[in-house]
């Protein structure tokens, strides 16, 4: 099928550059001797991280339960799931989910660890990071001490293995996450638990995440689709940007303005990254800014255009943040240059649980 | 079932917030003579707008033909969809719908019209309202004058009927919207082609639709469950909002911080409206500011509360937007105080096309 046949609005994954956004981050990490982990959260799919794995991944990382068994009924067998999990119906999940494939989690609060101690046993244990805050502003423990503390406490109950550490680094923040890393490193090493992993992630940051760390294992998400958040950081060109949102012009309303049928429910809401502009950039007429987005219409401002589309034509919308459109998308259409290899549903798609 | 028992994050609907909501909002359009048409948008599920149906409403309002599709199997039988339909796949769609209920759409162009024309005939026509931008500067033709011609193009077509005038009114501009559509009644009656609706919406101007204004027939949508951006613009109080997103607290990094595990795919990234500041209002904890939101996590800033929530605890938080948080859940529980009546399924949540 020719992707001029796809209806609109929908997602195009161009195939030659996932393959090659893989291969760029996978020969980084093995120069670098760098184990990546990659967040599947950025395309939900099952075969996309099976081939993130087969590259050499060593697992992958989930943000949420239901994403993880999803990922886990699609054949993954090493997960890593860096959440607080609280509650007695997702432990008794968590618990069927750890007798399946080699499973860890992460603690930032005692409350946390109590509840993974008193469901865990010993025969089937549960292998916990300790969350830290190395800057981000959301979860984590903020000091090396509550590190220990906490790595002490998982290490104490016997149906707990004590994993390592775990932190999303602030933006531009990597060399204050390693400094903080690398204190509760010491700290852990001189209370007797050395960390066996110490996890970062981002995918800014991935090219030189190798850089004199102490990070033993990385987690980039977006990397596999890239999107104008991550050209705007500096990550790659927006020719390497996989994701498109295909769209129809249905209305030119005026000279100087297009409506498009790609809203928030489409393209995602997301602020444009400084210094762009807009909520997407449009392939076929780079100079258009995507000025507003309602639920069902995008309103494109012209006036810098020289050409200028009809109604009826349609264009393909690089989206700010890819991993949010893949969130409202049931399925996806996976490309090689104008061919449509094949539509993917999105499993794991809504897995707010 | 208590309230208690559902995991989290979900959507709750307070089902006598609900009935009081439509009934108030029925109450004013009977005693004014204002025909209801609903947007289903905001709750997508085919038993509300049943009930909406039942307490009077003329039918209801799609904003996509998949959204339209599926109210149809669930039974509604008179439908607006005010939007653009183009292409080959989608018109054959419509006349499929043409076919199975009472249907009209919109068109604000050559193209569109011309579409229509080609793929309707006399035996099954099909009616169109020219959309007309009054202010609110997304679809619609310009002038009275642009609105004649597409009106005399659609009265031309032997398989399409003219229906009359549809807009969207710019925010508090309501007045502007009217002075718009009367102009265009005028021209239209002096062209021989009188509009037979006029069609307007918006849940902040709903009480006062009715006001010397030439609207036949008035589009609501947020009303049934309105939202802290409704509340802001004047309509009702938080205490009429029901929808609520169930939450837990996750983590409390520092006392003046607490993370909920309700991001952007649960609670939708919609700004603030002013004056009101940050990602939602949580119920329990109204002096709370959810400061930040990334896709799994909210960052609530805690500092101007007394009392303050332990990891685990639950809270209810009222969304900025709730038609974009009813649009990233597969359900919702429907709810009569803290007991919940079901669970009902979200069939035409996602249908982008």
């Amino acid at each position: 099928m020719h992707i001029d046949e796809i209806d609109t609005p929908a997602v195009l994954i161009d195939m030659d550059r996932v393959e090659a956004n893989l291969a760029r981050a996978q020969a980084y990490a093995d120069a670098n001797g760098l184990p990546l982990r990659p967040h599947v959260k950025t395309h939900k799919l099952p075969e996309m991280a099976l081939k993130q794995v087969a590259l050499g991944a060593v697992g992958i990382t989930c943000q949420k339960l239901g994403e993880a068994e999803a990922m886990a009924d699609g054949g993954l067998t090493d997960i890593f799931l860096p959440y607080n999990i609280l509650g007695a119906a997702k432990l008794d999940r968590l618990a069927a989910l750890n007798d399946r494939v080699t499973l860890a989690v992460t603690a930032d609060s005692a409350e946390t660890v109590a509840g993974y101690a008193a469901r865990f046993g010993k025969d089937a244990p549960l292998k916990v990071l300790v969350e830290c805050d190395t800057g981000a502003g959301r979860c984590g423990v903020q000091t090396a001490g509550q590190a220990v503390a906490l790595a002490r406490q998982i290490a104490a109950a016997p149906g707990l293995i004590f994993g390592g550490l775990m932190t999303y680094p602030p933006k531009g923040g990597v060399a204050r996450a390693d400094a903080w890393l690398k204190e509760a490193k010491t700290a852990l090493e001189a209370a007797g638990l050395p960390p066996e992993t110490i996890s970062s992630g981002g995918t800014p940051d991935l090219m030189k995440a190798a850089e004199g760390s102490v990070t033993t294992e990385y987690r980039p998400g977006t990397y596999i689709y890239s999107d104008r958040m991550q050209v705007a950081l500096g990550h790659g060109t927006l020719d390497d940007c996989a994701l498109t949102v295909k769209a129809t012009v249905v209305s030119r309303p005026t000279g100087d303005r297009a409506v498009l049928d790609t809203g928030s429910k489409a393209l995602a809401a997301d602020p444009a990254p400084a210094p762009m502009r807009g909520h997407g950039h449009i392939v076929e007429y780079p100079d258009a800014i995507v000025q507003a987005l309602s639920e069902e219409h995008a309103v494109v401002d012209l006036s810098a255009c020289d050409a200028r589309p009809r109604v009826g034509e349609t264009v393909r919308v690089i989206p700010n943040h890819a991993c949010v459109v893949t969130n409202l998308h049931d399925r996806v259409y996976l490309i090689r240059g104008d061919q449509v290899e094949r539509e993917a549903r999105i499993t794991s798609r809504g897995k707010l649980q």
